[in-house]
């Protein structure tokens, strides 16, 4: 069973410096004003090498935020030598004067550190719509410049929260036959989780020597298992950003496996976070899908089975109704996973409330309240693939939340 | 603007008796005592001719009720006699067992009005996964035969209410150069209303003379632009049906379209009435999407809008969150709705709160508080076809009902 974050709790510290736990980061975390509520809204991670590779997966929403369209190009020639990340505002739906405001930002950075402002990636979370006080924001840029430190890394965590509850970083440091190295990092999202990317902001750093080209084959082979494994509500964002930075300070080259590993369990560790402080959330709910003729395939079931608003609901009313899972999964299409209607299992907990598309156990074994984590199994009997998508359950609070998020 | 949802509540009576206001049918609703309620639970509505042609589409879920696998084969050969429907269980996922109270059920109607099994429609709703008392069905059964009557529609349609808080008719009656003619109708439902049929359980009538082929046409036309305009949750049941019979009995064959345009209007009427009563919404939402390059385009955009529970929980806020609105759009693939996502207009309730996909007229213009209808326009300017689907608002009701319906 690859669940890698099922897997990743066990796996990953993170209770350390995250994105500077790796040798050659220094990152600071600090209050621009941004925020009506004062807390810190501003970030910068600095990568002082030797090495400056970078790479980075988007959201592949069509509607980006101007921090998107600024960092892609900076992205696509494997070098990146800082991340500035702001909360308090997205930059989306700005204009032309928005994307100026993200210009000047990287630039700022840029002249602070005598770096190319071209090697400056600019990361944006808030409300769409409203151009941020770029004052403050720049006031804000020299002051974090002032406090990098080999320890900001959670400062820099803290300062990217928006509805999150708690910091969220996680690190590993991996002793291979070339040496020892760390990756670690921070993320912040705790709505609209979705795929292609749950969305939220993610900077993940390591220590390795490993060359850009390297580094993007290992981001899009770790989120496309983990952050993609992760749909809180199946909403897309329109800023969603994870960066890989490769300092090379730990002198270190580990072969590619060994490293896809370590960066694998660090987004896993980040992704089942978001997860864990999802808005409004009293489960985490794991739904597993086995059987099926391949991977794609189980990931359709899951995901239509994380998708719908009746399972979810009733799974925050505790109640183990596998005849929503049953309705769901009838609706991928055949041609996407083959498997008969009349034969599927669903366990709940442990507990098998459904064989063969008919009741089996006794729905009133399965015990729900006891745990805020709920595994739900689906088998497909169709053939050896399995994956498993991460979701919460549809609770008051999640409304509560996001109906009162922009008034 | 083709909104047929919009156009019909001026056009239908509702207040009448439904599937027995045209000539031909007859109808009753009985309790059956399926229901722990001990509310009215079995209905019946018989075509006593002189024709009896019928069609009827179904759920595309893969996962279906055994009335559904039942009803398939009647509905194959154009000829249906009567229609047998009870709520208090949706006999799915109950196996051979269940297939076998269906086929009874069928059994005991044909027997009781000395017609054929095999002309006889059966629908049930409720739960998932539970066997029907099927002694007390078909004691109903006979109780419905004895009490049928022609003014017997409005009974049939409150047999049929599970969650609904109203009883559901329709109808129309149309003068034309051939003669008069009329449709009526009943639906039930009132959560997990969505495409390709919004749930429910829909029994159309028509005295016109029309054959089988005929009424098949007819009813995909008009559900494809009325009932697949619905879409409260996203969620697809396993049991939706909706069938159309025609008894000739106003000896009257209306041209094509002229049929057409009254059956749909009597679908568009209850699929209105389907949203206005869905489970704990507190807004009805109308998303029309124009300036797209087809209409497939816009029924993708305005079909993804209404699946955001981040939209939905804003309408539920009265927030006129427009960003929320463009996001969604922009997760559309362009190879199925080509615009550009720097070039969208967005009105709410007639105040264009975005233009150019950035902040136009003040969001605090928007009032939503003083009315249940939300009307969302969102203009494309990629061409000139456009759609309208109806949804809800996501709202702390929604979560209640639907966390606490099998516990």
């Amino acid at each position: 069973m690859t669940d890698y974050l099922g897997e990743a709790v066990a796996r990953t510290a993170t209770n350390g410096q995250g994105p500077t736990a790796a040798a050659g980061f220094r990152a600071a975390g600090v209050t621009a004003g941004l925020k009506a509520s004062g807390r810190p809204d501003l970030a910068l991670i600095v990568n002082d090498g030797p090495r400056h590779a970078g790479a980075a997966v988007f959201t592949t929403n069509r509607v980006v935020g101007n921090p998107v369209l600024w960092s892609r190009q900076v992205v696509s020639d494997g070098t990146i030598r800082a991340v500035v990340l702001n909360s308090g505002g997205a930059n989306v739906s700005t204009g032309p004067e928005g994307f100026q405001d993200t210009h000047a930002t990287a630039e700022r950075v840029a002249g602070g550190l005598g770096i190319g402002a071209g090697d400056v990636v600019v990361c944006s979370t808030g409300l769409i719509g409203e151009r941020l006080p770029i004052e403050k924001l720049l006031a804000g840029v020299d002051d974090a410049i002032s406090k990098l430190h080999h320890d900001g890394g959670r400062d820099a965590a803290q300062a990217i929260m928006t509805t999150d509850t708690v910091v969220k970083v996680a690190q590993v440091s991996v002793n291979t036959a070339e040496g020892k190295f760390t990756v670690g990092g921070m993320a912040k999202g705790a709505g609209m989780l979705a795929p292609a990317l749950a969305t939220m902001l993610c900077v993940i750093t390591t220590d390795a020597d490993i060359a850009a080209e390297a580094l993007d084959r290992t981001l899009r082979a770790a989120t496309s298992v983990t952050f993609d494994r992760v749909d809180s509500d199946g909403c897309m964002s329109t800023s969603d950003t994870v960066v890989l930075l490769a300092s090379g300070a730990a002198g270190v080259t580990p072969a590619e496996d060994a490293f896809l590993d370590a960066v694998r369990t660090v987004c896993a560790s980040l992704a089942r976070q978001l997860v864990a402080d999802a808005e409004g959330a009293s489960h985490d709910i794991a739904v597993h899908v086995e059987g099926a003729s391949d991977e794609d395939a189980a990931v359709a079931v899951a995901r239509s089975v994380t998708r719908s608003n009746l399972f979810k609901a009733a799974i925050f009313g505790n109640d183990p109704n596998w005849g929503r899972v049953l309705a769901q999964a009838g609706t991928v299409p055949t041609e996407v996973a083959p498997f008969e209607a009349d034969n599927i299992d669903v366990s709940i907990n442990g507990v098998m409330v459904c064989r063969g598309s008919r009741p089996y156990e006794e729905r009133g074994k399965v015990d729900m309240a006891a745990a805020r984590d709920v595994h739900v199994t689906v088998d497909l009997h169709a053939g050896d693939a399995n994956a498993t998508i991460w979701t919460n359950d549809l609770t008051h609070a999640y409304v509560e939340e996001n109906s009162a998020y922009s008034t």
